[in-house]
């Protein structure tokens, strides 16, 4: 990229929020994450695929799913001036004109496929078939070679989002760069760079290029740019032009709200807060001062032939999304879903992945049959959504709001999740903004993940309560989706290094410590053979005496 | 209280988090909260009601539940040295020996009642029946006058408990008595005093005479500190004591772990994390080392005639609680449920209240059948959960994982959630922690209240969504749970005061503001009468023409 401030290793945002991992190259966050490091897992065919490996101090270690890419490999050389290794160049020789859904439909496992299936202990073939049926997308651009390969799809872990982008009000390209990295630190598997402000294509071809995830936009927003910002100066051509600029700098899927038909404008007329999309009240001002259906419409086939050339995968935008409590689920919301569904099987026919985006803002008892109508109308394409928030009453905190709304959603079958942060309807998110948007729906995604009895998901839990209850405080740390806070949060009331390996914690003190005396009951239990109520039953009286004889102990003193 | 220093005015929990309300007397925050002021609703015989009324700038105005006190009445005077106005003396005349279940059962609705209905925006009968049924219990020890009176049941408001006290390890009286006054500011509906350190009786004296909320007590801590924390010491005469003590004091309710039975305990041992109640461990250790049923259990007759000479409610502890995912419903927990079952029915023919304590940790597919359980069990008594953490790996954003467990536990039933805050598992809650930890569960308390249908749980989020889109920034901020945050979180990207007025924000900027596209639109369509999709047919095309004439402008300059 053309010049990064080396300011910005001293801005706020690289001295907040207590974290003490990662050092800092040319302005992006690089270093192991705490108590954990890079490690690769050969395939058959000698890909090499990234995992972090928490290491315990009980001797074992837990591999986990890792988004971060070369940032947190301390044997890597990061130059964000010069960018990322390109790691797929050469897989795509001889299948420029065909995409992952094309080649799955016809029974080959591709590179990509193969590098799934090890990130997702599945076969490669369970890969290939859920593409194959449209259930799942692998966003990989081919002139994104830069990306680690990831798949969307109710049946493998669920996925998040993390947006960033500039704005005509705030932001620079380094602080952008620096907030992917930051972002896919965390956890975030995709990320989409919704800039609107100066820059846009500079913005984002130093994200591309410095980027191990997914990429995503929305062309809309940058064709704006292009005509002053009135959307009825919006025509096919500056539109395809932008969209093909986009494609060849690697952009991975592309939001596109063609759903937004003329006739399901006035629907939105009664609403509390009308259309809340961009994307989709741009168009639905189109449509308005053309009286015509839009050109994304109109021109869709040509489009999916665009994105067939690069395989950039649809992400169907739901322009009539419901913006509050008091839209969701209504006519103009479903009406436009149907339109997503007839285009989803147009797409597909074009060899084309789709993925369908979807609320917003829905009561807790509505969002079931949000994932059901668009399974039934979109054919089970990859559901991806922004929350949604249970509830409108709390700004500031609609990371929370959301993550309620969005564990639910993916247990119901959503595959990817579009992160809130705090800073939701209030500004644009800052650094430490991103880390808590995107550590809240590692959680949503997981809990969805324990709740769908993903094979392998409930291991790291069991490692963190496993390690909890022997009193393993570094492990408990290193094991959290956020070691850093967990940490510092230990630290502020008992900082002394001998706490961390104490039996004991501040809530309880020594005396009152739940888990030392169950640990007692527990050993006496085994001692004894008392594991189940027969075995009680029949030798409680006399061991209870040997019990009382060995001091009747519930309880260690501290020091053991 | 003995003295409350002022030098808590001066530390760090009120300077921090950027919050701007409230005064301080004598070391407890004051004062009306941000945009809004006390108001009191009369009942037909004259009990003054309590509720705050937030004020709009478009004349409107929204009254909210009041859980704050006289605190935040600028009319009223408070001095924690001589405590709060005794509100409910004289109301219990002529009832000694009779509770709220007793009066409800024989057809009387008392003056509690009469005031939870009008808070509750329900008829009185409506409150008595649900008593009568055990549905829903009154938590209001006649020792306690200055509560003001709530109640506790699925067919009500979802209701937030704060847990706050000291330990061996931290914390000072004074800290204590503004993390209840804090707790009540935000929302929190009740309060548990769970100290373990020094000056217990001190320390719920001075919480009980400041509180304007039921105070929720584990009676078996301060025993432990009697017997010099060696549970195999405990006996029935020491801990019925210390149940009188408190009961004189005022204690509205009360966590008995009375369901742990010796047979149980073996059942904990194959856990991953055994016995994580302080309350479960203690019993379990004491009959392991006595071979005998706990005291709880054998004299628990006795125990319900001492808390029904007070109106004390049972709060039925879940001792065997799971602590980790993986031991979420097992073996048992649900034995002791059944055993909570038969003591609650006891407790009911002795005329006393009873709510029932559940988990702890669960993953949300095996969430609604904790509710299912008790209900069937328990005879409806109203459930009472800790949580549940949906997942176990976030520890330091522990409300969050559990505030996706609450929101869809209260959902499936659940009629009062225990918080949880950042600092579970990890230290004890600052004041800080406190307010994240109570607008947290608002959160998911409020999430379920819409989802369960009730009435008027949606006026809070249309008229904050309504305002939103009318860009009535103040009023967005003063209707959130936290206007402080929220309007602080809006200064950092724009601080401008004309900002709080314009017709868009940092996100989109002026040209992209989906809103101010969307009110266009809607004018238009609404001017033109294109509110149904055949109207629209019809003469859209003429009306387009007419929209191009008037220039096509979808959108507004910013200054208007």
């Amino acid at each position: 990229m053309a010049d990064v401030s080396p300011a910005l290793s001293d801005s706020d945002a690289f001295s907040s929020n207590g974290d003490q991992s990662g050092g800092n190259n040319a302005g992006v966050t690089t270093g192991a994450i705490r108590g954990s490091r890079k490690v690769h897992h050969t395939t058959e065919s000698g890909l090499k695929v990234p995992a972090r490996r928490i290491e315990l101090s009980n001797g074992e270690h837990l591999d986990v799913y890792d988004t971060s890419g070369p940032y947190t490999d301390e044997a890597a050389h990061v130059d964000v001036h010069s960018g990322l290794h390109p790691l797929r160049t050469g897989w795509t020789d001889g299948r420029e004109h065909r995409t992952q859904l094309g080649w799955a439909k016809s029974g080959v496992v591709t590179r990509e496929m193969e590098f799934i299936a090890a990130r997702e202990n599945v076969s490669p073939e369970f890969v290939r078939d859920e593409v194959a049926r449209g259930r799942a997308v692998i966003p990989a651009n081919r002139c994104h070679p830069e990306s680690e390969p990831m798949i969307i799809g109710k049946n493998f872990l669920v996925k998040v989002n993390a947006n960033i982008g500039n704005s005509a009000v705030t932001s620079s390209i380094e602080e952008e760069v620096e907030k992917m990295v930051w972002a896919g630190r965390w956890g975030a598997d995709t990320i989409m760079d919704l800039s609107t402000g100066k820059r846009i294509h500079e913005t984002r071809e130093s994200i591309l290029r410095n980027s191990p995830v997914p990429i995503g936009t929305v062309p809309i927003y940058q064709a704006m740019e292009k005509v002053d910002g009135d959307p009825a100066k919006l025509t096919w051509e500056i539109y395809r032009d932008t969209v093909i600029e986009q494609c060849e700098q690697g952009v991975d899927y592309m939001t596109v709200h063609a759903g937004v038909l003329l006739r399901y404008v006035p629907l939105t007329a009664q609403r509390v807060t009308g259309i809340v999309s961009r994307g989709g009240s741009i168009m639905a001002a189109w449509c308005l001062a053309h009286h015509r259906e839009s050109f994304l419409y109109t021109h869709y086939s040509e489009l999916c032939e665009i994105l067939r050339h690069y395989d950039v995968t649809f992400s169907l935008g739901d322009g009539l999304r419901p913006g509050s409590i008091a839209d969701a689920n209504d006519r103009a919301q479903f009406a436009e879903l149907e339109t997503l569904g007839e285009l989803t099987h147009i797409a597909r026919e074009h060899d084309v992945q789709v993925m369908i985006e979807g609320p917003g803002h829905v009561p807790m008892d509505k969002i079931t049959e949000n994932v059901r109508r668009e399974e039934e109308l979109c054919g089970e394409a990859p559901f991806y959504t922004l929350g949604p928030l249970a509830t409108d009453i709390a700004p500031a905190y609609d990371h929370i709001t959301s993550a309620i709304g969005a564990a639910n959603i993916a247990q119901a079958g959503t595959a990817m999740l579009c992160y809130v942060t705090p800073k939701e309807h209030l500004g644009l998110p800052n650094r430490d903004d991103v880390k808590t948007g995107v550590i809240t729906y590692k959680i949503a995604a997981h809990s969805a993940d324990l709740a769908k009895g993903h094979p392998r998901a409930q291991e790291r839990d069991d490692a963190l309560s496993k390690a909890r209850f022997e009193f393993r405080w570094h492990d408990q740390f290193n094991l959290a989706l956020d070691p850093d806070t967990a940490q510092s949060f230990h630290d502020e009331t008992l900082p002394a290094e001998p706490a961390k390996t104490a039996h004991f914690c501040s809530m309880c003190g020594p005396k009152f410590c739940s888990m030392k005396i169950t640990q007692d009951v527990r050993d006496y239990a085994e001692k004894h053979g008392l594991t189940s109520v027969e075995a009680i039953e029949a030798g409680m009286r006399e061991k209870s005496e040997e019990f009382t004889e060995e001091g009747g102990r519930v309880y260690l003193p501290v020091a053991d």
